[in-house]
């Protein structure tokens, strides 16, 4: 599930058409930090990222947030259960 | 187990330790958005959180994000897993 500036959208075919309809085409992330820790028992790993948005065009970049909940699969990958983004307004 | 500002510390002993000895007396947590998920079957709670901290003497705030893990215990409370947060540079 993703959770998009508050807005709260699940499963991968509505996460995918979320991702698509953002309004812009290109955008260049820049990391600042990244964190990681164990989630549990379950084997999942907690990362959250800082940084900056470049977006094409734009001449400032923005700030941003997010956090990703990463669990094992059964084949030895991982996959995304929770993705919150949020940009840091200044 | 706390990550805070890159630095790792485990145990709730450890926890308290650092977050006493933080270099402020008083500070004031403005929350700006708290975004909520569940983190899976185990019936944990992801929230991440963004704001402003106001310190005591201090003219600017500065901008955070923090996100935590929060996990049921047997008898229907939650308890803190998971812990990150970070300071948001301008």
């Amino acid at each position: 599930m993703l959770t998009f500036e508050g807005q709260k959208i699940q499963g991968s075919p509505n996460i995918v058409s979320k991702l698509t309809s953002l309004p812009f085409q290109q955008c260049h992330h820049n990391i600042t930090t990244v964190d990681c820790q164990p989630s549990g028992p379950a084997g999942g790993m907690l990362v959250f990222v800082s940084g900056n948005l470049q977006l094409a065009g734009e001449t400032h970049a923005l700030k941003f947030s997010q956090m990703f909940h990463l669990m094992p699969t059964p084949q030895g990958s991982f996959y995304v259960l929770n993705d919150i983004f949020r940009l840091n307004y200044a």
